[in-house]
C-alpha cells in the first residue's frame, strides 16, 4: 500500500475538455440485438429498417358504403336518379374492404338510397378512386421506416407490425460494470455500527445507466486493496463495455484508483473543474474507459452524468438527452468560485406567477439535496455568483407541471406537514407540499418577498407573551396576509432516555455542562430558548454547544439520541420518535401565515380543507403533543396589516 | 346480429366533459405491491415512507485529517505551533471514519505537520464541531423521506437503501385489457390476402400503457360477434382495472361496441367533439371503466391517450404529464372545423433560427402520419383555422433537441434521401434528416419562404432542355441560394411484369387505355411526362387515370404492382424494388437547392462530406440506376441570383 503516495494536488480540467478526450477515444463498435417488435420498445434501430410489405396492400374502402364503376354513375342527378343492382353494377362495402374488380370509387351509404335487397338509388356521381385508399397510402413496401439510430416508441411499433418486420436489429445495451469500493461499507441489510456506511451509490448508478439505456451490472463490494482492485478492473474491462469505479477517485491516502488505472492502463484526467464533482478520474484499461467517480453522493451522481452517459449515448448513436430549463428569480445571494463550474442544487417555487428559486445545501455528502432539489444552477467558471432578485436559467430535475402544482411551504418545521403532504396526495388532488426547513423569521421573510405560498410560524413575543400577531403585523406590514391558527403544540426538553443529569430547566443545563443542541438562528426554538436564557439571567457563553446549530427538531432529537450529556429543546414528537425523554416547557402556537390571495384559491380552500378533515386531524393527535385548531377564526392583524 | 341497428350520428361530446365524467365515476382503491429498492424504480409510492435510521447514523469526519479536542487547541498560533500526541491527544481519520470519543473537531491534513510516527504540530485552533459530519445531517431517522404518490428516481433508491428502507410498497400497476376485434384482422406473422388487415394498434396501445405506468394485458382477435364480444367484456371486467376495446365504436353495421356495453353496463358517451378520435365510446361494464377507440389507428392513439391515460394516472396517484410545447409559423395554412377540437399532426424544422410547421395528411387512417410528426397543433373549437404565416402554439411529440438538430429536406422524392439519412446517424453525428416528399417545385418554394434546408429537385426546362437551373434562378431570384449537383438518375416507365401491353411511349398509354398513375402537380416527374405529352400532340384528358396522384415514386410502383393494365413514370429503383419492368426515359439531374448560409454551415458541410463519401457512393451506386456526381462544381445561377 505504501507504494502509492498521498497526492494532495488534483488537476482542474474543464469538464468539456476532459469529456471530449474519453468521447474520442471510445470506439467500440456496437453489437447487435435482434429482437421482437415487442422487446423492441424503447430501443434504438441498429439498421435503417424497411418496410416489406405496402399498408394498405390493396385498394381499400375508405367509408362504409357501395364500389361502383365511376365512369358508369357520371349521369346520375337529382333529376335523373340512377338505379343499380347488386353484383354487376355495385357491392356493398365496408371501411377497409377490399375493392373488387372493376370498381374503382365508393359512394358513402350516406348517399346511397336502398330501394330494395337487390337494388339501390343514386342521384350523385362518383368520382374515380373517390374514398379508396391506394395501395401503399400509409406504408409503401421498401420504404424505408426508421433510418439507425432511432429509438422506437410506442406508435412505431405498429408500423414494424404493419410492415411485417417482425425481427428488429436494435443497438445491443451497453454493459456498465459498477465497482463500489472501500472498507466502511456495508450492504444495505448489514447491522449498523460506528464507522460503517451502507453502500448505495451502486443502485443509484444502476437506476440512472438503466434510465440512459445501458445495462448496469452491479459488483459486490471491493475492499480498499489495490491488488485487489486492480483484479476487479482487468475482468471488469473483458466483461463490460464502460467501467466505473466508486470511490478513492481523490487524492487521500487510500485513494488508490488514479494510481492504478495508470499502472495497468492510461489515465486522462484526474480531477475536473466542476463542483461538486471535482476528483474524477477517467482513463481507459485494455480498450474500456473507466470512470473513477468520488464517494460523496451528490459528486458522484454528477460525475455519472458527465461522463459516464455521453459514452452509453455515443454507444447507442444518439443525442445525449437535454433538461427542460426555467427562467428563475433567486432568492437568495449565491457565490461561487472563480475558474470551476458550480452545481448548485435550487428549490423552485411557482408563486404568484413567478418562479423563484433558492439554493439547498451545497455540501456534496447530502444526498437529500439532491433528491429534494427541484432543479440545478449550473454557474459558468468565469461567473462568480448571483445577487439575490437576479434571473437566472436553471435545468429542471422534475417535470415543470409538479412544480407548478407545488405549494411552497417554509418557515418552521414540524412533522405534521409531512402528514398534511400525504393527505395531499391521498385525496388525489394534482397539488403537493414542498417543505424548506429555514425557521420561522426566515419563512415570515419568505411570504414578504413571494417566495413561498404559506409559512409555519411559533414566535413568543417576550413582552406581549402572546405568539406569532406582533411579528407578522411588524415584518408584513402593509401585505395583505392572513394568520391561520393551526396547531398547539408541545415544547420541552429532548433530553436522553432516564434523564441522566436531571434537567428540568435552562439553569441545569449550566449546572451540568450539558451538550447542549440548539436550533438555527431565527427558527422560533432558537427564540423560545433565548427567552428561557434571560429570564434565568444566562448569557448564551454559559451553554456549551450554542453555537451549535441543527435545522429540525429530528435533528437535534438524533444529536441527543448519540450523546448521553446531550440535550435540547423541541417538539413532543421528535423527542418520542428516537424514544427520548421529553420535560414540556411551554405550550405554543404553530400558525400559518400566507397571502390572502393564496387562502382564497383553490389550491388555498382545498389545503385548509384537508387541515380541518377529521382523518388528518385524528392521525396528528395520535402523535401525541399536538392539538388541531378545529374551526379556526383567523388571528386579527389589526389595522396595521390591511 | 340484426338486433343492432345502424346509427349513423354520433354525440359530439366535449372531449373534457367525457374525460371527468369517467375520471369522477373510476373510484377502484389501488392495490399495493411490497417491492425491494431496485425493483420500485419508477414506480409510485403507496404510503409516504419514513427513514429507519439516519444517515450518518455516527458523528462522522467530513475530511481527510486528525480528531482533536477543539478546546485543546485554543492556543495553537503560528508563534506558539502545538504538538499533540497520538492516541490521547489526536487521532489520524479520512472521510466518513467515526469521530471517536472524547474528540470533537477534525482538522484537515493539509494544515497538519506530521513531527513523528506520533507526534503533529499544528500553528491554527480548531473549533468544536468543524469538519465534522453531524448524526442525521443528511436523513434524521423518523423523517418523512418521500410522501405517497411520489415516484421513484434513481437517487431515490439510494435514500431508501441508506435509511435502510428495504421493502417499498408501491401502488400496482392497473391492468388494462385491451381487446383488438374485427373479422378482417390477422396476426402479423399471417400470409396476407385481399381484406385482411395486420392487427397492429394492440401492440401500440401496450406500449402506451407501459409507457404511462400500467400494466398492459392483449387480448387475442375477437371475431365481430356480439355474443363473443360481450363474454370477453364480461371476463375482462372481472380480470383487469380498464378495458380497452377496439374498435366497433363507430356508428356503421358491425360497430356493435355502444350496444353491447349498454346491454351488460352502462354507456356515458358515444363521440367525443374532436378530430380524429370522435367514434369512440365510454362506458362501464361491473365497475370497470370501458374504452371503446376507434379502429384507424391515428385516432384510436389520440381516444386511448385522451381517455385511458388519465385513469392510468389516477390510480396511480400521479399528475398526468404535460407535453413540452414550442411555438411555431405556420408554413401552410390550416382549416378546422368550428365546434370540434382538431388534432393536427406536424413536421417542424428550424430553420434560420426559427421553428417552421407545416401539416402532415390529416387522414386518421395514416399512422405513419404519427409517427413521423413531431408535434401536434390542437385547434380549439372556437377556432376554425390559422393563415399561413401565424404563430401557434404546439404539443412535441420529439424532444426539443432532435427538432433543433434536424436537417429539413424538402422537395422531390428520392430513395436515396433515406440512404443519406442512414449515413449520417452511421457517422454518429448529432443530425439526422427529416424529409417530407412535396414535390420540386413545393421544395423550391419551401426554400423561398424559409421552411428547409435543403431541397431535392429535377425540374426540367422545355426551352433549354436544362434542368433546374432556369427554375431556381427564376423562383430564388435576389436570394443567396447555392444548387449542388448531387445525382444523375434514370426516369422511366414503370411497368407490370413482362410488360404486358408493351409500353414504350406516351403514345402507347392512349393506344392501349392504360391505366396511368400519376404524380402530384409540381413534381418533376409529373412536369416531365406533361413535356412528354406536349411533344406527342396529346391533352392530358386522353390518359386515362392522369388525374390519379401519387406522391412518391414508390407509391406508383406499388399501385402498378396492384394492376395488370397500369403503368407510371418514375425512376429505376422504384421499379427495382416492387420487381416490376423499366423503359427509360430520361437521364436526369437531381439537384440540391439549399441557402448558402446552410450549405457553408457546420451541418451544411457535414452533409456534402458524406455525400463524397465513398461509402455513401457504393451504396447508391448498388441500387442501380444512379451515379452520385463526383467532385461538383456548383452551378452558376449568373447574375440573376446574387
Amino acid at each position: 500500500m505504501e507504494q502509492y503516495k498521498r497526492k494532495i494536488y488534483l488537476e482542474d480540467k474543464p469538464r468539456s475538455e476532459a469529456r471530449e478526450e474519453i468521447l474520442a477515444t471510445f470506439d467500440l463498435i456496437p453489437e447487435i440485438d435482434y429482437l421482437s417488435a415487442a422487446e423492441a420498445l424503447g430501443r434504438v434501430t441498429a439498421e435503417p429498417i424497411f418496410a416489406r410489405v405496402s399498408m394498405p396492400h390493396y385498394h381499400a374502402s375508405a367509408m362504409d358504403g357501395i364500389a361502383v364503376v365511376a365512369e358508369n354513375t357520371y349521369k346520375a342527378h337529382e333529376q335523373n336518379p340512377l338505379f343499380l343492382k347488386i353484383g354487376r353494377e355495385f357491392c356493398f362495402v365496408d371501411t377497409g374492404n377490399a375493392i373488387p374488380s372493376p370498381f374503382n370509387a365508393v359512394i358513402m351509404i350516406e348517399h346511397v338510397h336502398v330501394v330494395d335487397e337487390e337494388t339501390i338509388e343514386i342521384i350523385e356521381p362518383a368520382t374515380p378512386w373517390q374514398h379508396i385508399r391506394p395501395i401503399g397510402e400509409d406504408i409503401v413496401q421498401e420504404e424505408m421506416l426508421f433510418p439507425q439510430g432511432h429509438t422506437l416508441r410506442p406508435a412505431d411499433l405498429g408500423v414494424l407490425l404493419a410492415a411485417q418486420q417482425l425481427v428488429i436489429p436494435v443497438v445491443k445495451k451497453p454493459v456498465v460494470m459498477i465497482i463500489p469500493t472501500g472498507n466502511e461499507l456495508v450492504e444495505a441489510n448489514a447491522e449498523l455500527s460506528s464507522g460503517k456506511i451502507i453502500e448505495f451509490n451502486g443502485m443509484v448508478f444502476s437506476g440512472f445507466i438503466k434510465d440512459w439505456g445501458g445495462e448496469p451490472k452491479l459488483h459486490s463490494i471491493v475492499k480498499d486493496e489495490p491488488e485487489k482492485i486492480k483484479e476487479v478492473l482487468l475482468a471488469a474491462a473483458e466483461t463490460s463495455d464502460i467501467i466505473v469505479i466508486n470511490a478513492g477517485s481523490s487524492a487521500g491516502r487510500k485513494d488508490f484508483t488514479v494510481h492504478i488505472i495508470g499502472e495497468i492502463g492510461e489515465v486522462y484526467t484526474h480531477g475536473v473543474a466542476a463542483r461538486p464533482g471535482k476528483p474524477t478520474v477517467l482513463g481507459k484499461i485494455n480498450g474500456k474507459i473507466v470512470v473513477g467517480v468520488p464517494g460523496y453522493p451528490v459528486s458522484a451522481y454528477l460525475a455519472l452524468e458527465w461522463f459516464v452517459r455521453p459514452l452509453v449515448c455515443k454507444y447507442l448513436g444518439i443525442p445525449e438527452p437535454e433538461r427542460q430549463t426555467v427562467t428563475v428569480k433567486l432568492g437568495r445571494r449565491i457565490v461561487s468560485s472563480m475558474g470551476a463550474e458550480d452545481f448548485v442544487r435550487m428549490n423552485i417555487g411557482y408563486v404568484d406567477g413567478q418562479f423563484v428559486a433558492n439554493p439547498l445545501t451545497r455540501a456534496a455528502g447530502v444526498t437529500m439535496s439532491y433528491v429534494r432539489a427541484d432543479g440545478l444552477l449550473i454557474v459558468p467558471p468565469s461567473v462568480i455568483g448571483y445577487e439575490q432578485g437576479d434571473s437566472a436559467e436553471v435545468e429542471l430535475l422534475r417535470p415543470l407541471e409538479e412544480i407548478k402544482n407545488a405549494i411552497v411551504f417554509c418557515g418552521s418545521h414540524d412533522l405534521t406537514i409531512d402528514l398534511l403532504s400525504s393527505e395531499l396526495k391521498r385525496a388525489r388532488t394534482e397539488m403537493k407540499i414542498v417543505s424548506s426547513h429555514i425557521g420561522s423569521m426566515a419563512g415570515i421573510m419568505a411570504i414578504r418577498k413571494g417566495e413561498a405560498h404559506v409559512a409555519g410560524i411559533h414566535l413568543l413575543d417576550p413582552s406581549t407573551k402572546q405568539y406569532n400577531v406582533s411579528y407578522v403585523r411588524k415584518i408584513l406590514a402593509g401585505q395583505d396576509v392572513v394568520l391561520y391558527p393551526f396547531l398547539k403544540r408541545k415544547q420541552g426538553w429532548i433530553l436522553p432516555k432516564g434523564n441522566p443529569l436531571e434537567i428540568a430547566g435552562v439553569t441545569d443545563l449550566v449546572r451540568t455542562n450539558t451538550n447542549f443542541v440548539n436550533r438555527q438562528k431565527g427558527a422560533g426554538t432558537r427564540i423560545l430558548f433565548d427567552l428561557l436564557l434571560k429570564e434565568a439571567g444566562l448569557d448564551a457563553d454559559a451553554i456549551t454547544g450554542y453555537d451549535r446549530e441543527m435545522f429540525s427538531h429530528l435533528a437535534v432529537a438524533a444529536e441527543v439520541n448519540g450523546d448521553a450529556c446531550g440535550a435540547g429543546l423541541g417538539i413532543y414528537p421528535a423527542a418520542k420518535a428516537m424514544g427520548l425523554d421529553f420535560v414540556p416547557v411551554a405550550d405554543e402556537e404553530y400558525d400559518l401565515v400566507m397571502t390572502r390571495s393564496f387562502y382564497e384559491s383553490e389550491s388555498g380552500s382545498q389545503l385548509m380543507g384537508i387541515i380541518q378533515s377529521t382523518a388528518f386531524r385524528e392521525q396528528v393527535e395520535k402523535i401525541g403533543g399536538y392539538q388541531v385548531v378545529e374551526n379556526p377564526v383567523l388571528k386579527s392583524l389589526f389595522e396595521e396589516v390591511k
